[in-house]
């Protein structure tokens, strides 16, 4: 049986967190999805196109990881994909209750998918795609905080606009 | 003396996990008021003619429950009613500090009036109003987060928006 | 109907904030019963005697409030009482996830019986049983901790000793 | 490649949390280790053996399942065992913290073991090990609480006793 | 060596539990900087003027506090400032997690600036500008919660906006 | 006016985020007092003489550090000191909760006494002396876990056991 798990999130961007929680997902599992979301009601700072190229640039090296998108209900991409293992980050304590609120909510409409958790570094806890936005909107470098392909896609972003 | 409770709620929509409270609450006290706030500066899904239908349709078999709306000060619509106890639910941690501010601040404002709480079913500790919007929007089903009479007014709802 | 409840704990010692959280209680219900937990199995710093007349001296003047003491499941005791409403002091995070999983545990074991929660004056939220002991064994000042009557009997007891 | 996991624990004694979350893991991985942790040092209600036959009576039905004790470092036995996976629930926050210490504290000796955690059915969310022994030592019933052979090899106890 | 702080907060408004905290933080440093951040990008209920002129009325008696204005990093401000200790008010768990993800944030911008945590009044544990917003706008008296010359400043603003 | 801190603890052992939270201080404060509790109703596992040689070994390079022991009430050692502020790390949830409860007992015991909060390095975020003590007694190795002088006297320690 191949063993495989999906990794839902927006990556508005994508953190140097989410990475290490792919790369471990990546030396558990034989396959990893990582599933960007683009739920079209929700805003994003990051397009779903550059949100995709970030994690396609960022996790390149790395065999058993396959990137896709999805909308609608994650439990029915799930299902259309054949996989029942959803990964989630815990970082602190508000990701907890927000987490579990979601994996019991998913289990309720297709209680054949499990929520699985991971915990990032420690050195990654804190970091939050919220913060990235915040300290780049402030003119902040925010090269600590997401991998170098996600760091030259922004620079680009940012010169396009000045 | 006749015990009367207010149990306040924007119920954008009512959930199982509210009427669970609603339930255990008219058989504690003599008489219960399930206030629904209608505050014109809150932006909310379905409009307080809704949110009402919702509630009366749902407490319907329990004669000692009254429904009603406020607007303005929670505590000055207690006054009004003569009742000096709010009862709220109590799910999860992150309910637990907004309460606590709410009731504190309520206690300053009218130290007469006590706040007390409930906690619901642990099977509905994890439903809230804003799941069952997310899993409505994004077209999943509901049946489970929401009683029977809500559904149906939500299947209209939706069928009227078509 | 009358209204009744039981504010069970252990009170070793009674502080400001139990007392605050029993005048609030006789202030909503017709009849609250404070039950002292006699559990020989759990070691405390002063007797079941002691802790009885602790509160008894301290809720002197509340003429709808009860002391009484019990051993076994609290949810037998209540039945006993012909009670069903138990009532909790909620002051902090870690008493909340405490208090829920107690209060889930005696719903198991009887579903008719509620327990309700209340908020004590804020002041008194970081005052526990624990801290009074620590302070009164390292020989500081307990009187804006526990009621005056509280103090007068352990100032006796620790004279006692010497 | 076979994907093992280890699930470890005290079992003091195996509840119907515990149960459940065995049951999920034996879906999710192709061979799963109950290790039971026989430290000396820590005392327990029930002896190694006692605990060990409550899980082999409990998950007889579940082919993938098997029960060992271990003693030491968990990694170690883990790396005895050659799995790189541990198991843990997470039940609530209190959980959440005291996990994360371990897990980390666990990286740090042996990077290459990774901890994930899964969530019991909500129903079991409050229920510990601890409840349970105070529930049994005061004459309460306990068969809501854990699996029907925990509860024959408990009553069989208990009889012993008398 | 002369010890500064800066206290950076958006005061919208500046409520009795940061008073209390500027009052605290005077007594411990030499000098303390109360510096209100502009984010042009932030929508606030008061402009940065009115909130600059609510603090310099509530600490006019307090001799070694600045009040200052700053926009982008505060990070960067307080290296402009040749300041190296932010101070920041712990009142609640909410706080905790937010103000920890600030403070690595900053911590890795500026290792050699470091966040210090001070607790407020109890009293003042559930006091928040945005509970002062919303008993504002609802025509609740806010005299309990804001220091005298912010309520004069907002009743003010509001007669001249009737 | 020199600024003294007060860093109070049991120090059971040393470990590295404790030497962390010192180096910190020590660049914040012109004098920083390690005070080691040598309650003796506290059961400990390094003696007080161990305990006070761990932290004097470490900090021997921190000029303005100096090493104290004291028993009794921390504020009436403070006072003693003529220092009225006490320092605390703040490493994650349960921590806040034990905190603000000690600081808060010891604001009513002596209100002239501030206790500031600083943050250890992330990486330390989950080491405490609880898990040095499980991983040193089950035979694991601490060494990334305390500073080399306090492995050292452990290691000794261990050898004369034997």
């Amino acid at each position: 049986m191949r063993h495989s798990a999906i990794y839902p999130g927006s990556f508005d961007p994508l953190t140097v967190g989410h990475l290490d929680l792919i790369e471990r997902a990546s030396r558990i599992f034989d396959h990893v999805i990582v599933a960007v979301g683009v739920n079209a009601r929700k805003r994003t700072t990051f397009t779903a196109g550059e949100r995709m190229d970030m994690v396609k640039a960022s996790v390149k090296s790395l065999k058993n990881v396959e990137v896709d998108s999805f909308d609608g209900l994650l439990v029915n991409y799930a299902d259309t994909k054949g996989v029942h293992v959803l990964l989630r980050g815990l970082r602190a304590f508000s990701d907890f209750e927000y987490e579990f609120q979601m994996a019991l909510a998913n289990r309720k409409l297709a209680p054949a998918i499990e929520t699985m958790f991971l915990m990032p570094k420690e050195t990654f806890t804190y970091i939050t795609s919220s913060t990235v936005r915040e300290v780049m909107e402030l003119g902040g470098d925010i090269s600590q905080f997401v991998p170098p392909p996600v760091k030259r896609l922004i620079d680009k972003k940012i010169k396009g606009r000045a």
